[in-house]
């Protein structure tokens, strides 16, 4: 059986010769996983799981990005979970690096309640609005709500964390007073904030944040992320993130 | 009698001939109330109050900067109270401005529930711990949540406000989880956030945020605002606010 779907392609991580399967017309990872990886990558971890995982790349950028022994990805919708195996595998990063087809709400059951010190999650970014008519499509499930909410991650999070364990999530500004929010009421405390900004002088369309879970109260906002320099390059930082040349 | 006590000095507010009375070794008025007063100019208010007023900075700025007809400031110390009062006197703005020596937490008593479509406060920034002696101090009352928490103030916001009223605020941006999460408690919806940081590549070191009584879900980030340029000059926006001539 070939490693590819006939829908599916290859993507070039350009990281370590790791190789990504994605579907071709499908939801693909963006900046913000790749940002993500990058901001949990720091803290160690013995066990990380990333919920939400989608084509598995956070898992996949983390077992280069770490040396964290054990590396889960919860994916809820089989042909992705699926297709996140197959990339795990063709990158030789099994039983390292393991993805689990299944629902994030109940996954402490089967992952283990108080087992991970680190939980990554970029998951979907808007609320369900009465205006979306394909509630089974799968960049539907991958942008809204659908399958899960925030509170349901941070639920989740909580469960899985032990006592000043880790959750480093990247999400949309517009959702920021939701995340604090909901961290504080499953006992994850803000911890760092970091916001991202297409250039300067623009407003951030992104924001990654870590808690901990236990933790006590101490937010510390970090300088904030440029994506592109004032000539539209993209800038040094970023760059760095990306193990590219300048 | 002279308008001014031995232990004041006047400031000239280089905007509209204004002056400031201040005390000499006490609490000076800063960057933050300059920018609080900017940030919350530009929403159109009829009855605008101050709380936590202190030297009457904000008021006093307001009434240049918008055409707001009435303006409180309520203060608690009686000394402070009474110097704000004769620089709203020596500036000729009673009775469109009037300083109120009260405690906020009941001032929508005096002040009247629901009266309001502007709350403003630059309050104090840091909780209060073991290590403060001297609790009736005028330089701690100012900087430490002695007489007032960031809860007390958003109560007393929610119950002086109208519906779709706007609250506007400066505070550390370590207290931004605590401040998004005291809001939404008291039904104040966080509607928009500017970091604001010494220079660029810098962590913040304050925040500004708008909040909403009873407004819908909807939080924007605006760009973020710098007090200085790369060769450590004020930026031109710090110099707008200011008024100053670049």
């Amino acid at each position: 059986m070939s490693i590819m779907l006939a829908d599916e392609c290859m993507e070039d991580l350009q990281l370590e010769g790791l190789m990504l399967l994605q579907k071709k017309g499908g939801f693909r990872f963006g900046t913000d996983a790749v940002l993500l990886a990058d901001f949990a990558k720091d803290a160690p971890s013995k066990r990380t799981v990333d919920l939400c995982t989608g084509t598995g790349v956070i898992p996949i950028l983390l077992s280069a990005k770490t040396n964290t022994p054990k590396i889960y990805g919860v994916e809820i919708q089989p042909d992705i979970a699926d297709m996140a195996r197959r990339s795990v595998e063709y990158n030789g990063l099994f039983p390292r690096v393991e993805i689990i087809e299944g629902d994030l709400k109940n996954c402490a059951s089967y992952l283990g309640r108080g087992s991970f010190d680190k939980v990554v999650c970029n998951p979907p970014y808007m609320k369900v609005s009465a205006a979306i008519k394909n509630l089974d499509d799968a960049k539907t499930i991958s942008r809204h709500e659908v399958m899960c909410t925030l509170d349901d991650v941070m639920h989740t999070a909580a469960q899985l964390l032990v006592p000043k364990g880790r959750l480093f999530m990247v999400h949309r500004p517009q959702r920021l007073a939701d995340i604090f929010c909901s961290m504080r009421a499953h006992k994850i405390e803000p911890k760092k904030l970091r916001t991202v900004a297409p250039r300067r002088g623009k407003a951030p369309n992104l924001v990654l944040v870590e808690g901990m879970y236990q933790g006590g109260e101490e937010l510390r906002l970090l300088p904030e992320l440029y994506i592109f320099d004032e000539i539209g390059n993209y800038s040094s930082e970023v760059n760095k993130i990306y193990n590219r040349k300048c």
